[in-house]
């Protein structure tokens, strides 16, 4: 805990990951490019799935669970689905151990257990959840059909790193079905503003709502929509994404339905998820380098409370008091934690709940319970004050909300200040390269140049912004006619 | 949703397999011995996890989440353990599809993605856990360690069941280190307790406390502790089990800490989980031929509210009155949905209800309107009356305990009703045979008469009963002496 963190100005990259392993919130474990969530960094992702869990329900979606296991026939049933996750993938071929002759006491695959059909751990649930649908859906009336999982997916990443790209990761897909295109389409877009929402309003991190380019769209899909954030470093980082899948699914798993006039169709389909990865974007967007700066909605403590005694007598009189504050924070549905460990000093709690981003630190000694006080240490803004115990639970709902806000605020004055328009090539690049940041830029709507920039630059297309403008310009790498900017970010 | 289910007297096997399908709780999905949990059946799931989960936290454990693979160097540390799991666990051997050459549109492993080392699917987590507490603990001050896991699972079963046994099951799995075996024990203790309060007075569902044999214990367990419960067909089926592990795990895997007195030691360690095999015992605890029966407190609809029309000047009469009673019943937190859908009539939906075993249905016609009342029709005791508008709420409040302690009742009056205490062998078996349930006989504490009784009539030990006396007497197969009785019955 006492590690000096890297600064960000040093080594940002580092910064991230000493921040990950000293705030305890997640470690690399035995199993190659599989992290293990710690129990600090589980109870913020616990508040994350609590709240998006209540948004799900509310616009209407059940839960569900599907098997982890996708049998190769259903894997390869969508083409280019299969095409974009078969490299990756974690591949069950046998389902059961033996002993070794070779080596006592070890044990190895049973080469008489090998199944007949591989199973792949799942990438992504489309194809079990598809040809599961192709037994739900026979009428309009089984329409929509609103679903959503909560569930750990493998990807076999060769490069990664905790959160933000892991082998196994948390996540929830939600899978819808629909009788119309524009019934779909209209999910897909809902579902992209409740992540919006989710990340701004809950999360306190900006984003860009926009629709990917062909190249970076989800394997299997007509339309990906997604939200996109900046990291203080100036790169940007996906953050969520939904899915118009159109017939696709439906056409590679035969699920049709007879509609209202008695007509037969293919179902229209969505799909949409977010996972852990939030985490990381979470640290990157509020943290410094004395550690994590967590917004008031996801913190698992909202306030500590640290004991300043020399003695018992004022432990006993300060714990009197502690008690009494604890009560009323409670009562308006404030987290509190009275760290009273009799292990550590003052200082090394403050240093603890400092780099592990609770927002707000009440520190209570002798001379305070005298003059009826207290010190309030805010964690964003690194500001202490000393207030009266009167009114000090109505001081403390204010700044709950004040934290938040002003979180949201200052990510949102860093990201607005890190979108640069740009129109020639040698701008994009010294932008690129001093700034960072999105550039807004004229692109002629072609794969191969999109493809060309990224070489030249490392810099890819985040998204088509949906609130973006018709405007006439020219690529900024090709000098052709293109009618709306799009936003190029080097990207997590 | 029409189909008539089997009888419980028919077939009682058969009866549960289609009770869970028609009543929309989970089916057989294309992996073998894999399950899709349905919507209605998650939401179930999901009341159970709310309330083991605050039972955990109130007990001071927090969450977190280790990789779903365990690389079998680590799988076979712990040999007990390893022995138990190695027959039926699914095994990782590559990390990539490719186009299979032979067969066009087809995928096939990739031989160059082999492994170097094989990764288990977790049977369970004792292995990677414990390799991971390696580095979490050092001294005292990091015990206890009180973490839980809300995980999927796979076992290979060959045989398998919706929800009692299936490849892959959904579950939680608490793992603790403890300074000291007194403190593991409790902790054991402690964790069979709550799952016997949550099956009590939560599910509804009584449960004999006690110990496993050493037959039945889990692989790598000194002690493990069960609750058994008795389902309507005689047979019993093992809940939840909560296990002492000794130093077992700590030694595995090298897992030492240094005592107040600065002497290094072992950690001692538990562990202890709850499945979704619990929706098996909910299911066939209180369900009758008609379906489903939930108890109150695990039903996602507590309450459903029917109307009954003929013309729609009366059904806008009578959708004003029940959204005053849905208002209502939610100020008292009582779950109601009203079931307005135009495309079933009324009796089609009071079949629906009854298959899902909702608690409670209020029907209300223009009769109603005009009299002020309301028809209520219990699930449970499948009865009928008519009540006043006024004091609706308060009824059907007073209903929701009623109806959750006359099922607990009922459930406990067929347990205790079939538990039968015999001394020959021949009662044994005629008991077995006529009667079934437990059996509480003598047993003179060998595997091997264990094994015996197992094989001559299916029966096992469920349990050496928690608050069993001394008694003395002779063992019901070999006539050796024996000092207390114990459970045998037949079992899921």
């Amino acid at each position: 805990m006492s590690k000096k963190l890297t600064s960000r100005a040093e080594d940002y990259s580092k910064w991230y990951n000493e921040l990950v392993v000293e705030a305890n919130l997640a470690e690399n474990s035995a199993v190659r490019g599989c992290m293990v969530i710690k129990p600090y960094g589980y109870a913020i992702w616990e508040k994350m799935q609590a709240e998006l869990d209540r948004m799900f329900k509310e616009t209407g979606h059940e839960n569900a669970y599907f098997p982890i296991f996708v049998p190769k026939k259903l894997f390869e049933a969508e083409e280019k689905n299969a095409e974009g996750f078969a490299k990756e993938c974690a591949v069950v071929t046998h389902y059961r151990l033996q002993n070794d002759p070779d080596n006592p006491g070890k044990l190895r695959v049973d080469p008489e257990a090998k199944l007949e059909e591989e199973l792949v751990v799942r990438p992504t649930s489309e194809a079990i959840i598809w040809n599961t649908y192709k037994g739900w859906i026979q009428s309009y009336r089984d329409l929509p059909l609103l679903v959503n999982q909560w569930a750990n997916v493998v990807r076999w990443e060769m490069r990664t790193r905790l959160f933000l790209r892991t082998a196994e990761f948390l996540w929830q897909e939600g899978h819808t079905a629909h009788a119309t295109k524009k019934e779909a389409v209209a999910e897909a877009e809902q579902m992209n503003n409740v992540y919006a929402d989710f990340a701004e309003n809950f999360m306190a991190i900006p984003v860009v709502q926009g629709l990917k380019t062909e190249s970076e769209r989800f394997a299997g899909a007509v339309e990906t929509y997604c939200i996109e954030a900046l990291m203080q470093d100036g790169k940007a980082l996906q953050a969520g994404t939904s899915h118009f899948l159109g017939q696709n699914f439906a056409k590679a798993f035969d699920v049709k339905f007879t509609s209202k006039e008695g007509k037969q169709d293919y179902v229209w389909a969505t799909s949409w998820g977010v996972s852990t990865r939030l985490m990381g974007a979470l640290i990157m967007t509020h943290s410094d380098d004395k550690g994590l700066v967590l917004p008031p909605n996801l913190a698992p403590n909202q306030v500590v409370i640290v004991p300043i005694y020399k003695n018992e007598e004022q432990q006993e009189a300060i714990t009197k008091v502690v008690n009494g504050i604890m009560k009323d924070l409670r009562s308006k549905n404030i987290t509190v934690k009275f760290d009273n460990r009799d292990t550590l000093r003052p200082g090394a709690k403050f240093a603890q709940h400092e780099l592990q981003g609770v927002p707000l630190r009440i520190a209570i000694g002798a001379r305070d319970l005298e003059n009826r006080t207290v010190e309030l240490a805010r964690r964003d803004t690194l500001t202490k004050e000393i207030v009266n115990l009167n009114g000090l639970t109505e001081k403390v709902e204010g700044l709950m909300t004040e934290i938040q806000e002003s979180l949201f605020n200052k990510a949102l004055d860093y990201r607005n200040n890190h979108i640069t328009k740009v129109d020639t090539f040698e701008e994009f690049k010294t932008i690129l390269k001093e700034k960072g940041g999105f550039i807004s830029a004229h692109w002629d709507g072609t794969p191969e140049t999109e493809e060309k920039i990224k070489e030249l630059t490392k810099a890819t297309i985040r998204c088509i912004p949906l609130d973006g403008k018709e405007e006439e310009g020219k690529c900024v790498l090709t000098g052709k006619p293109s009618n709306r900017r799009v936003l190029f970010a080097k990207a997590y």
